[in-house]
């Protein structure tokens, strides 16, 4: 359970410097562009009529302040990409770039090369120093331009390394993982009463970071999964009784799965980890994914990453010479039982099975991305100046937000299956309830 | 101003029939997807600490019932699609037909053709049997498979349509205009008895209409105005002093031009109706565009069609033999005054004029308008079979919501001067802040 | 070896009826538009000064004849789509439509479904009648309206289906084997001195098929490809010690990876059926992968999964416990000893393993393809109207030839390893000339 | 008329240096992969049976020489991008870096800026130093990065610069006006004995350059045209009445107009210069489209932006105040009569007219595109390597050639009014045999 506390944004110190941001104009007074520690977002909005509004947590919202933290002229600000690809690092760099050095008029940004290995000096890597001609055309491109690594450092070498190269703020792009590595850095900072600020942008393609409604990445994953849906669909419907299986990404939450079936409308069967299923026997995956066969002539089946675990658990006899469990693969999986299904019943079915994951998540951001991206990039930047730290940049019912980053890791964001997300699946799908 | 009162939405009546809707399962019970009266929205979200709630208003929230007002087993549906194109129409025809006929067992789905044009027997244009074939491929395609127009008809003719075809409920896709229609045929149809549901989706291109955060078809458009942008910068970058000027749609909202200008992060000046700018003089728009020619050596503008309106008002001058006033296209007017501007300063500029409006609004839907479609769709059926009328579907903070029509012509909406959007637009672009 | 005798076009008899194609304007005589049997193709086109002409052959040219053999008022025609998909197969069925019945004003043209196999009674497919509305939409949907299978089906079957529907003309659409089954189904035909015309249409998505220079769906494939290339690069270079496996079509002949790799110029090795490479050993591809990896970090390598299949003949241990030849599967072969190879090295790599295939053949057909379509479509329907039977559209030197079928089968398409689009491959790559 | 005699490609002179290319494999003699000057390509492959073959012209195959002009360590070469934007400029600037630098080893590449102007001094507009890090992302990007311009220099002007910068090759990317820039360039500098280089690469969006079937950025602009066109049908089906007018690049010849219309099969009048059309009049535009209005209640007209210019002639009165021809725009003027007449014959009709012209030519190649840029820009390499100068790369019958410049102004290549693509475009549409 989180409360009202969890929320509380950690702070370098009083900001005592005017920002160099200038928002007025005749018509209205800058007042309305900037934003104060009392302005607030609501956590839900979503109440009943007649019962206890229980929840009155709210957020710090995010937002340029009048006064800030650092002076710009005396600043250096440095960028790390962390994890896997997603689509629109690079859009977050360019715009962290124009944010800090063009518009507060910070006198360096560095961008830290191959995550946080690249703040370990004994990985030889040098940060790259950023200019206008390097973010120039990096958005048309997918990927990130400082390159990644997955993994933490040592959170004492990170910190010498920010102190020994005057850096005073570092953005973090990435997970869990690397919020968490920017936790143990703003910790051991602040001990240090070093003045930099540690500021996280949640990257995300799967969308499972709390606080987060939706992450930059995730609309442009939906929209090339739904591409590899229409062909999957295309497919199944062209042979003769044609089964595809696609596996799309989603290790612990479906958002994945259920957005591009949503999307989609051509999907029969979407398997997620919030809803485990029965395989075998009466109203099980291959039961009803018989009857639409012999109904429709063809299906499309949608299956997480993570989906169906619980199947693999009480397979014992599914280990190899050394033990290991075999099979964790659900896509392989499912393709294997189904065929053997069918096989068994004489009913020949053609199975295509397609799996398109990096494909989705190197391409370029799309244009709902690329707004997030802006914002999340630019949102980050006022954070920094403003002196917050350990906190992460958050974004719910399209207001950014400011949230402590360890408020993060008191929840485990996955798919409501009660929710809207899960009953448009329903809907889009002929899917048993299971 | 609007209050609580204007939120109450209209009803046919009691439901008496259970929904045949089923999403009970094993883990949780179906109670969960089914909304009642008492389900609200908040209609704001940010607060100040300390300062009055003085907003206290919300919606009915969209979502299944329990009990329905129509039998589906005696019903029949229309769908009406009205005024210029947005991309997604064919999808919320579509999901519209698969959640009335194959959710809800409605046995009849009639298209009717031409917009409000088709309610009036002296047009010729008979309905559409809807059917599963018919709407397979229609959302890989743009435009509306139904055919469109413009203008309104005689209430009195459409319900007596309605009415000779035994229709029980009206969806009617369109903007402002549409709306209208879609109120007076319900008040006549409420004044009648009849018990025909009107249900209205907005439609709105240019993203106008109030209570709708997100209208369908805005985000394509913002994929495609950003991809006219993009070339327009580059024509703007490889020629010697270049200058592309690019009109969008909007004539009352800027929304398009903005989010456009914040996607594409290649603008300089964005030019909204929201703003008046000054044109000639000292931090006027040709002044700025000057200095910006010599530090950069080219220039991006984007202008909404109804931006600089003022700037017509006062040049009686311009005016045909007939005495029409001239040169309303801002567009058209900014070229020439650009080209008078630096031919008068004779520094040599090669502008390119770009006005892409109708590749923008015929192609089919992107991924993020999809999901809008499908979940407009469906919450539509919803509030129909629900006996809800004289209502439109709205969506605020990432949920559906039911708007009384009557509620949605006393706002007129704008891009907010003092909002997020603008201010991203401000950062973005070099732009004086007029 | 091919000579002018097996270029000979069979062919059902004296044409006697007038085109009712009317070309004839003010300024050209319609003479201009019609072709005649003396209309020819040249063969080869390249030749060397001094050199012997070796090569005189030639093809009959495509297109309308003056005079027809069949009276459309009174014929019918019948496509069928077999085999895999391939991109522009619905666009071919739309074309053969439109230039059958609008503009030879062929009475009925009917969609076989589901490949040869709805040409056999015992299937219970019955056959589509094709009109204008049933076309419209299907160009901006992949796979084929008509459905597929792959497989034979008896000629004495088939020829009896022909008959017994009254149908004139058929239209084989699909590749070498297809082709082979439209030459035994004409054969039959002619032993039964039966008035029907059998016109192959090449669709081979790997570019294999003889006297085809470019088949449609080729460059969508390689558009594809490519961007599937490009994810790839994109992941190999922003990873530590990245490498990036992807695998294409391609059994017998390595186009698709060939041109891919030239259309993306990212790519540092490809592999092709047509060039064995030797894997171990100093110049093998895993000593010259890791040289290239210790000099840029980074990279990419296409195969063909018909490449490097005589590494396995030599495997005699890698078999199942049925005795079955395991890892033929090329691609996870090598990233499997790419692994293997580096893990001994003590370099640590991380290899993305990248397999597209469905993806890219269910896509629409892309504007270069669009064109080929129409044009094989239109000069087909042409060359049955002039009573051609057991004969295909070919395509050489941008012209559109008639190809006896049976002298497809004398020669096995392959890339040449002497030629154009090879030497563009080892411009484009930096890999060994093995 | 072109003889062979103007096919003769001139030279700087003996190749005395071996080529550094390494094509030499295990299985191939490297020979395979070079040229000589005996290699040849015939212009025309098609031929009648019995008449005189009266076209033996034949032209020099492009390729690699066995031996080279230019010693690559010694060497410096240039490229420069002239005139209009088209698809592909920064691939061909990217393949000819790639080819000359990494495969030749030529030590230095340098970009011109912004065309011809930059080869003057006076402009003050240094050459870039190309690099590969330079090049690494161009080809995600449109437009040049080299930046472009219109118009010629003094020939004595551009040669003193390249012997002053030591630069032995110039690439000269640009249309007809480009070409002869070359030509005369080539000519001082033979003048002078200086032993540079000249070889023009054709730039062409309108495919107007005679000796190349296809050249870079046409079927890009093909793609991007019936994508609007695409657009245009979808608002004239779904309008009442409604008629698009969509006006595409082509001054003096039809080729995206006619492409465009067969690749999109949706358009009901192709209008180009080389095929004058009645306006008014029985069998005139005019009365045609009203026909084909009353027929099927829509229509696509798609003009070429050099067609109709005969119904300028003849029409004095429209002269403006100064005496200018007005009206030239054959778009508007279409616009203009067809709402004209329509409002005559009361029949209302809604019109939409669609200038595209910007979006089309700013985008990067298509996949197609790319293959082309590739080529040409390695074959040019080749050709200057081996000396050649005063020569444009070629593209006839999927060979790449080498074409004297001046035989590139003998001809005015214009679509074959009696050729394969107008016989297309009469077969896609419904349009009278003007």
């Amino acid at each position: 359970m989180i409360n009202q506390d969890d929320l509380r944004v950690e702070s370098l110190g009083e900001c005592l410097f005017a920002s160099p941001l200038n928002f007025a104009s005749a018509a209205h007074s800058e007042e309305s562009y900037f934003r104060c520690e009392d302005d607030r977002v609501r956590m839900t909005v979503r109440f009943r009529t007649g019962a206890d509004d229980a929840d009155s947590l709210s957020f710090e919202e995010a937002g340029p302040r009048k006064k800030v933290y650092f002076d710009p002229a005396q600043s250096t600000a440095a960028i790390v990409t962390c994890g896997g690809l997603s689509p629109g690092l690079n859009n977050v760099v360019r715009s962290i770039f124009h944010e800090a050095s063009e518009n507060y008029g910070i006198k360096r940004v560095l961008g830290i090369r191959n995550g946080y290995l690249g703040l370990n000096p004994q990985s030889g890597l040098a940060p790259i120093e950023i200019t206008r001609e390097f973010v120039e055309p990096i958005d048309k491109i997918g990927g990130t331009v400082l390159g990644s690594s997955r993994g933490p450092q040592d959170p004492a070498v990170m910190a010498d390394f920010l102190q020994s190269h005057n850096i005073n703020m570092l953005f973090c792009l990435g997970g869990d993982g690397t919020q968490r590595g920017a936790h143990k850095l703003s910790e051991e900072l602040l001990r240090r009463n070093a003045p930099i600020a540690v500021i996280g942008i949640p990257k995300t393609i799967d969308n499972d970071v709390p606080f987060v409604r939706l992450s930059f990445g995730f609309t442009t994953a939906l929209e090339k999964a739904a591409e590899v849906i229409r062909g999957a669909h295309v497919e199944a419907r062209d042979a003769i009784n044609g089964i595809s299986v696609v596996k799309l990404m989603g290790r612990h939450a479906g958002f994945i799965a259920a957005g591009a079936s949503v999307v989609s409308q051509e999907v029969d069967f979407t398997l997620v980890p919030e809803v485990p299923f029965p395989l075998e026997g009466d109203g099980g995956l291959l039961h009803s994914l018989e009857r639409r066969m012999r109904d429709r002539g063809h299906a499309v089946i949608v299956v997480a990453e993570g989906a169906g675990q619980h199947l693999f658990q009480s397979t014992e006899q599914r280990r190899d010479h050394s033990g290991n469990l075999l099979h964790e693969d659900i896509g392989h999986f499912l393709r294997q039982r189904i065929a053997e299904h069918f096989a068994e019943r004489e009913l020949p079915v053609s199975i295509k099975y397609i799996d398109p994951s990096y494909h989705i998540r190197s391409v370029p951001a799309n244009v709902y991305d690329r707004y997030l991206c802006d914002q999340m990039a630019r949102h980050a930047v006022h954070a920094a100046m403003a002196g917050k730290t350990d906190a992460m940049i958050g974004f719910e019912h399209h207001h950014y937000i400011h949230v402590p980053i360890p408020a993060t890791s008191k929840i485990a964001k996955q798919m409501e299956v009660t929710g809207d997300l899960w009953r448009a699946v329903l809907e889009a799908t002929s899917q048993p309830r299971w």
